[in-house]
């Protein structure tokens, strides 16, 4: 039997992950406070829903995606939210990237409500949620997993279980931190390269050969800042989100995090200027214009 | 012709460099201030010298592997030093990790005297020296280069020009800083998720499936302080050296870090405790420690 | 007429501050969680409520000091709470060091109920507050600053106007911030001091001649850290929370503070050791424990 | 007797302080590479040398007030310098701020030529130099002590001796390190204040009534940045050349400082920008600038 899905929130992650559970054969009811993003889907056989409750209700699984911890907690909590509507024996799979506390409070609510729940936050670029290769981890009971397995597979290539609900949005949390931290010394390290005289392309080949190759600079970079492409994939301001999630995790959990704080800093004097709105990558520009040299180029 | 080299520093590098020169058919003569060291190279049929006179005359190519810049300033430019002594019409090579100022220093001395020079710091472990697949950051003019290139392609499988004399120096130092700094942003990652309650082998995975995976985690940790080995390939102590090196550059040039100098206070800090004559990567150790839990292992 | 003020919080502040208010003439009502608290007031005259709306209904003017934002929304605005119980043309004052937002919402809720709204957060120590010498940082309208100046003075001897409600807890801010993080400068200063083998009565006396005078070393660390005593004035986790408050409010406004990154892991890093309850001051023993020196003395 | 005193460099400091101990008495003989400043002093009554030979030949004390640790080695243990024309028996009084082990080499020079050192650099500005009121940080034996003093009495008001000769450099490290750290926390805290809509009088007022007081808000400030004057009495580049002797002690005697390593990365991003010749409370420019506000003023 053809499994149901309500997909609520069709943004730059769920419109093509929602897009191939309809491609490849789920019963997909989509929302979104954007109609034209709903009627994408719809054109390739998905239904619309008028509201949280059309979407939610009668499903098997319902699936959120949306930017941040008060919004999820608004729709799945509110009073006319998912956790009004949904199913007995239905659950409900979380995939933005929010505060663990705020998926432990769902995680709560779903059990005290009798239906399952699963975190399962998106990891790599919109680019590879188009291509269905995004990467997935997963917080799930063992019977949770099962049910939400194959919806998993059609949109994502690497599916990583990381222990109980909640520990899925952990895992991300620390996945960000070290690539947003190591995308700024990627920069100071360009930027001091580049006034020292170095010529991109041999810092670029160079640490590529030796244990300084990172996704940052040989993955991230080459493709964005150093093309002079600052459109954002991901915005500075959705980074320094981010890494404000794992800088209170690690308050909350008594950690201090030097370069962590130093990380934190230099994202949020980023997001006092133009940067703010521009791809992480412009990391990169900043740095070089702090450290008064021209951004180097990779054409 | 067999090429003449002398060969000077018979440290954890400079021992299997030379050796695999004198296998592989160049005519060398070593010397160290630790006869136990020449003895080895000896055994190979390298020649050994009594002081660095008798290892620099008649050479085509002297080669110096030493462990800071007064030692490099020492033996090149000392009394009776290398270019006391160097043929008319020789290279000197100095392939030590030190101060771009005092390679620039050592380059203008060679050409003051007539003698070629290059700078080709070494990337890699002393591992890779010994199956002869070290990595070489080389500063040097086209005629130079093509004077040295057949010893370099004798010790390693990857040579990179950088540019003119001293762009090796300042290579190497832009590389040690990029990964020195990233293996403490993994440090910071895997206590802080250790203390969310985070499996290592989830880490590993999810990081090395993401733009996070970088080779302070993936390659250097995993078989080191994850396996609960911290015997020194590279020891907090020398690491500090490399990020000094980085912090003096970028203070003379005019370029403030703000990671770079939490990274270098953590080393710091480091240097401080036990740690500083352990390998680098038990910077994991001292991040698990600050955190209180225990580090995570591998095995 | 005598003025009839309802206090809600009789903690470390509140105990010693609506104790003097009894005493200067004031008719107070006190309520606490913690009856011994309520006695201690008692004693002096004033009144017992067994609950928030006594201590509310009738008055004047209501005071909270509570320990942190939850508490404060609790307080005022739970469906028990101050603002549900408060007479129409009654002031509420919060002297609570809270997040300033919380007092905006607190503010703007007031204004919503018609009741007046003043924010007045407490400087200096425990101790002043006891001998009624403490320093407001008072956020307030000119009308209603005009009804609660009476009952500042007889609670304290600075009394500053910061600008319109909300300006108080945003002083209060700034001001900690200030204090902790030069704390913490001033700890690094010793440890470095001790460790270069300098006396700590030399430091003390030099810098408390220069413009590196300031009163987290000449106040503070002379009376406490210096002294063997950390005995928590202030805790290391209080005060991280104040820090906490400044870089919350930073990331809100698109403000990055290095510095404040940097204090805010070091006082994070703290927390996770024995020092998270002990004196602020204990900053000292941390960095010298760090440093691998003797907290220097001066008894 | 009247006291002889050769006094080499007439900078900011040297001039005001060789007129001031001509003016009570002392017989003072100048050199400085710029003729104008030697003419000031001898309008006072004081002699001209020629070179170092001429202005150290026949003293009872020789005082060097000179940039930096280069400097103060050339003029002292150069071919012609101090040591080589210095009477026996005659003492050399270093008051520059140079790095410690600088002070420690002169001194081993002193002491194996066979007379008196003492290091003492200057507290306090250029102005109290003039009013003959700094402030000297003085290493000496007891004997060597007892020889300077008249001098330093009629060049300052406040002596403070720290110890043997080498403690005095490392005094006014630590006292350099703590008031240009703070100034930093000043500017942060001052620029997150005004973005937060406070009032500077405010902050002033209110910081100057807590144990926040400290002298680069409630002295230095006041009177340069915050009144819209950014002409150097210390630069930038000074502050940070100072910054930095404390992070080369620190590494040296590992310690590590993460405020004081965020510091020195601020003082060095600042440098890369037009404030490098700036006074250093311009700090606050750099700071407001950076987080999008204006500067405040207090005129």
């Amino acid at each position: 039997m053809t499994t149901r899905i309500g997909f609520i929130g069709l943004g730059a992650m769920g419109l093509p992950m929602s897009s191939n559970l309809q491609r490849k054969g789920f019963a997909v009811t989509v929302f979104d406070l954007d109609p034209a993003k709903m009627d994408e889907v719809a054109l390739l056989g998905a239904a619309r829903a008028v509201n949280i409750a059309e979407a939610t209700k009668g499903q098997d699984i319902v699936i959120t995606v949306l930017p941040a911890t008060p919004h999820v907690e608004a729709v799945v909590l509110g009073d006319d939210g998912v956790l009004a509507h949904i199913d007995d024996g239905a659950l409900l799979m979380d995939m933005s990237t929010i505060d663990a506390n705020g998926t432990d409070r769902v995680a709560a609510a779903c059990a005290a409500r009798g239906v399952g729940f699963v975190d399962a936050p998106i990891g790599r670029l919109a680019l590879h949620a188009q291509r269905g290769e995004s990467l997935f981890m997963v917080g799930a009971s063992d019977a949770d997993f099962a049910r939400v397995e194959p919806a998993l597979k059609a949109m994502g290539t690497d599916i990583y279980r990381c222990g109980a609900p909640g520990m899925g949005s952990r895992m991300k949390l620390i996945n960000n931190f070290m690539l947003l931290s190591t995308a700024q010394i990627v920069a100071e390290s360009i930027a001091l390269g580049t006034k020292l005289g170095l010529d991109i392309q041999t810092m670029h080949d160079v640490t590529g050969g030796t244990t300084a190759r990172n996704g940052q600079f040989h993955i991230l970079m080459v493709n964005k800042a150093l093309k002079g492409d600052v459109e954002p994939g991901f915005t500075i301001d959705l980074a320094f989100k981010d890494l404000t999630l794992a800088m209170n995790a690690a308050a909350q959990n008594r950690v201090g995090l030097p370069m962590g704080a130093a990380a934190h800093a230099v994202f949020g004097g980023a997001r006092a200027k133009h940067y703010a709105s521009q791809d992480y990558s412009a990391l990169l520009n900043y740095a070089c214009d702090n450290a008064g040299v021209e951004t180097p180029r990779m054409d």
